[in-house]
Parts: structure tokens; C-alpha cells; sequence
């Protein structure tokens, strides 16, 4: 599927609004003139000696073409439906350029990242090209990022940027440093999913209401609505990496567990667990066993884990959590006017928990 | 040598400004008060995960307290002689802040390309601290670098700190992408030079000289001043890899030929030397023999190679290069009023071309 078609669908173009599920595209669609003006942004590097790889790294990324957080600060803005819906501010889309390209840069760091720690299997970014150019890329993306968000021309929107950049860098630290802690709290997953995923869309969302010159109270709702469908996105990422297969996500299931990284769906199973502290002292022994015996037993144990995840209910239970972050989303929304833009946001909100990849 | 005294030397209290060569420490201590207040802001750092290491790259990377870049910006900012000397702009201060935090962001990602590229036996940063993290400390400080120049609450000057860290970033890979092309034109190693160093005082200098509210033909002579003093800056630091000795510099003499990277010596010594030519197929067989054989071989090439531009006037004729663009800083000055600060600025292009590490 890809989330930039060509034109709008039919569903737009006669004026009606389908009310039922719709497909990312569609939703996506009535941003699609400001989305290719954001992609025509970001590929507009300024340095040939960076272009090649910059631009292989967006492709790479952006491949598929999920430009979700770009898509919602362009409907924010317009979300009041008092904004003319034919033209795009330069400024907003200067922020859903920036708020891209930082997610992007972080992407390719995590990537130098993983393959330093952890030395998977999988060819990653970092082992197509030389690490080195590889830190230096996401260096570049930052400093884009860093242009686009001073193109906004508004200190606020530039200061939040900043602070949500600070912010994401501190949430995986986090989530580096209590890798394979599995005494850890479910509090700490919360707040790195907030600091990792979530603290993103709020930019986005809350940014563009900044730039639309929104009233206080609805740049707060806009701002929920970010947080709030930020963390159900991240659940719903979360609770695929047990469901999904390595054909539908391109790794295999149970990556997060693997990698020593505990989400929701983990917490809902050791809770549901007779004996949760045997699950933790068996995980703890087979991860120093396979320091001394090779990965091959972490591979195994995991892969047992999942099965049992996979039979119990947790992956469920965490799916709930998520849909309840949505309602709250759909909530935040409430006070604005029915609009085709609001129409789409609402319709992300079904689509985050539809999606299976 | 400290760079940061407790209280300014004699030759300032009382009133009378040494016209020769003053040290190091004395031209810092009028700005020293200014100082304290950016490494305060500098070490605020305000996560409880990255606090430990963010300092310990701080000291790291401070110690000798080498705060050249943020001293210029205090400087500049009252170069002018108008303005009140007892007190730092808050704005001034945040840029100073800025400038150092990013030039400290780019050599913490230096030392985790170094030690990917070239695993060099010396302890670096990354090998003390896990190369995941390093990486992400770095990205942490190019964030509070991005924080502190939105804190200058000028548009202008946060474009051109964005604009900075790009061409940073892009001199970096440049220079990572020449390593050892012996076939270079002399005229990279400038973009080179410019890119990772002179653009950082350019924007520290220009940066503060627009805070302080002067007019458009100030800025450009303080743009100036930083752009000439920061090419004589890199030009001496590179004569210094060549001359100095391992006590000194705390790595072996020849440490950018050993790496790669060609600086301005090499060119001269190349230039002088009766078959070129010859030089460079010696350099290039050796270095495919040693990717075969081992690095001893290379490190014993380059260091015949040192010995013999050592015996050569080709460091002699990049010092008098050196000389020539701070002479060049000098006149950009002449402008403005004798005053403490101009003063100061005039002996750091004496000090720049006298140092010895």
C-alpha cells in the first residue's frame, strides 16, 4: 500500500464522507499536495557530497511512503475548518519537513545504533554504507531538521522542536540503558514510548495549530490528540512485533524481545504468568548462556516466548490500551467543527488499529 | 595552561594592556565572568540519563578549558567599545553556549567515525563508553546545541546556526571521503578547513555581532575577523601535528597523514619536493601493501614521510599562511575603537600562531 496516490479518491472528490473504516490512502489523501510538497523538501539537499546518500536514506525509510507525521501537522493546521483548504502554508510545511527529517535522522542513528550493539544478522543502513557516513548522515538530517524548524519563522514552534528533539535522544538512551532488565516498572515503558514516539506527533500536531494561529485551548487539543494517538501508534507497533510475521514486517517476530527491549504485550504476559519472577530468572539465565554459548540460545528461548505470548492473551490486552489512547484522541478532536480534514484524522485513528504491518 | 583564571591578571586591573605577546589565559580573563556563566549552562543538563555522560564528555573535551569559540562570541559582542562591560547578554550567552555545545557534539561523533573507521590503539571516548551511547551523546548535545540557539530568541542568528551545523556536518564527510586521495587539489583542504572550523567561528563571531545589535558593516568585519582568525586557527593546529611531538599534542606527530587526511605541510611539502609524482605512488604502494601486510607498515611510511617534511621548509611556509589570514583578522578589526575586548582580540591572533599544543 502506498500513502501517496496520485490524486484524491473519489470519496473526496464528490463531496461525501465514507464514515466506516478508510484506507490509509484516502486518509492521507487530502494532504497529498502538501506531502509532496514536504517530500520536495526533503529532498532538496543542498550538498552533492551528501545528496546520494541523504536521499538513499530517505528513500529507504520513507519507502512505503508512511509519511503519517508530516500528513497530520498538514490536518492539524487545517483542522479548524476555517483555513482555506487549497494552498499550505510555507511555514507548516516547513515544520512537517523538519518534524520528518528529525524522524528520519533518528532512524539512521538507531540503525549505527544496533548494528554496534548488537551485530544482527540482517544487512542494515549501517552495513550498506560505512559507519562513519553513516553518523555523519544522521548528523546532516539533524542540521536539516534543525533549518526547516527555523523556516517556521515562529521562536514557540522553533523552541518546541528543540526540546522534542532533547527529548527523543533522552528516551533512547533510556530504552538502551534498561535493555534486558526485566525487573524494570511498565512506568518506564510508558515513558519511553512517550519520549520516543509519541513526543513526535505532539510536535507535529501541536506545531502546525502554533502556526494556524489557533486559540490556546484547541493548540491543547491538538496537542492531546498528537500524545494521544502517538502512544496508541507505538502500542499497536509494539503489539505487531508479537503478531506480525517476517514476511508482513520485514523482521521477525518478537525483534523488540530479542533485542532486550520490553513493551507493553511482555508486561501483560508476565502479569498473566502463575509465576512471573520463574519467567524472569529463566530469560536472565539463558541471556548469560548465550553470552558464553552463542546467540543461538537467545534466539531459541525468545522464540518460545513469543509462541507462549502469541497463545495467551497480553497481545489483546495491550491492543485494548491502545484503542482506549485512541478514543481519548477522538476526544481531543470533539470541539472542532466536522471537516474533511478532522473526517481524516478521526479515520487515522481507526486505521492505527486496523493496520497489520 | 588554564584558559579560565580565577580572576583577571594584574595587566588589566590596572588599566594598562600589554602591547606584545600576552598568554593565553590573560586574553580570556576579560570575557572570564561570561565564560563561567556558559559552562554553567552547559553542564545543565537536564536528564538524569544523559547527566553523567554529557559532563564526563564535557570535561573530556573541556579540559584545559580550551574555550575559544564561546570567548570570541563575548568578545565580539562588545568589540565595539559601547557596550557596558559588566554584564553578559543572556542572548550572547546562550550563542556562546550553542557554539561550544555543537563543536563538543561534532568531536564526540569524531571519535565514534575514528574509532569505527580506523580502530586506533589510543583509549577514545567510544571505547570508554559504549558506541551506542556515544552516539546518542552526541545527538543530545547537537539537541541542547539547537536549545541554547533558539534561547538567542533571534531568527537570523538561529538560521545561521542551523546553516552552521550543516556545513559542518558537510566538511566532516568531505574530509572522511578524501582520506587518503593523494591526487587532491590543494583547494579541498580549504572547503575542508572552512567547513569544520572557520564556519563555527564565523557563526560566533557574526552570531554574536548580530545579538549585539550592530550595524550590517560590523557584522560582515566580525564575520570576517572569526572566518581569517579560524582558517589560521586549523592551519596551525595542522603545521602542529607535523612539529609537535606526542608529549605535547597527546598523539603522534604525523597523526592526520597516518589517518589520511592531507593538510596544508603535506601540500607544501609535496610542492617542493623534485618528483611529486614519485611521492604519491609511494604512498599509494604502501598503503595497499599495509591493508595486505599490516599498519606497521604505514606507520613506519608515514613517519619517514614526517621526518622528511620535518627537514623541509613546507611547515615553515603553512605557518607564514597562518600568518597572513591573521593579519587579514587584524584588519577586519581596525574599525572599531581601541578598547579591552578589541584588544583581546588582537593578542588571541598572536597567541593563535605562538601556541604550542
Amino acid at each position: 500500500m502506498t500513502f501517496l496516490p496520485a490524486s484524491p479518491p473519489t470519496s473526496y472528490h464528490n463531496g461525501s464522507y465514507q464514515t466506516g473504516m478508510m484506507q490509509g490512502a484516502q486518509l492521507l489523501a487530502l494532504v497529498g499536495p502538501g506531502l509532496r510538497l514536504v517530500e520536495t523538501k526533503m529532498k532538496g539537499v543542498d550538498s552533492d557530497v551528501f545528496a546520494p546518500l541523504a536521499n538513499a536514506f530517505l528513500d529507504l525509510i520513507g519507502s512505503g511512503g508512511k509519511r503519517l507525521r508530516p500528513a497530520l501537522a498538514l490536518m492539524a493546521a487545517k483542522v479548524d475548518g476555517a483555513t482555506p483548504t487549497d494552498m499550505d502554508s510555507a511555514t507548516v510545511v516547513a515544520l512537517a519537513a523538519a518534524v520528518e527529517m528529525l524522524h528520519t535522522a533518528t532512524l539512521v542513528h538507531d540503525d549505527v545504533i544496533d548494528s554496534a550493539l548488537l551485530r544482527r544478522g540482517a544487512p542494515t543502513l549501517n552495513a550498506i554504507w560505512n559507519g562513519g557516513s553513516t553518523v555523519l548522515a544522521g548528523d546532516y538530517m539533524f542540521g536539516s531538521a534543525a533549518l526547516f524548524s527555523a523556516q517556521t519563522q515562529n521562536l514557540q514552534v522553533i523552541r518546541l522542536f528543540s526540546d522534542t528533539l532533547k527529548i527523543i535522544v533522552d528516551g533512547e538512551l533510556r530504552q538502551l540503558r534498561d535493555r534486558y532488565n526485566y525487573e524494570q516498572e511498565k512506568s518506564a515503558y510508558y515513558q519511553r514510548i512517550y519520549a520516543k514516539t509519541a513526543s513526535l506527533f505532539c510536535a507535529a500536531t501541536q506545531g502546525a495549530a502554533i502556526l494556524a494561529g489557533f486559540a490556546d485551548a484547541d493548540v491543547t487539543r491538538l496537542r492531546d490528540y498528537g500524545y494521544y494517538f502517538g502512544m496508541a501508534f507505538q502500542i499497536m507497533d509494539d503489539v505487531l512485533d508479537f503478531t506480525s510475521n517476517a514476511a508482513t514486517l520485514g523482521k521477525p517476530a518478537g525483534s523488540d524481545l530479542l533485542q532486550g527491549t520490553l513493551t507493553l504485550p511482555f508486561f501483560y504476559y508476565l502479569r498473566q504468568h502463575p509465576n512471573p519472577a520463574d519467567v524472569i530468572t529463566h530469560l536472565e539465565e539463558q541471556r548469560s548462556r548465550a553470552d558464553a554459548e552463542g546467540a543461538a540460545i537467545w534466539r531459541s528461548t525468545v522464540a518460545g516466548l513469543v509462541g507462549e505470548l502469541q497463545a495467551s492473551t497480553a497481545a489483546a490486552e495491550a491492543r485494548q490500551e491502545a484503542l482506549d489512547f485512541l478514543t481519548q484522541a477522538k476526544a481531543a478532536l470533539a470541539p472542532f467543527p466536522m471537516s474533511p480534514y478532522k473526517e481524516s484524522m478521526l479515520g487515522l485513528c481507526d486505521f492505527a488499529l486496523q493496520r497489520n504491518y
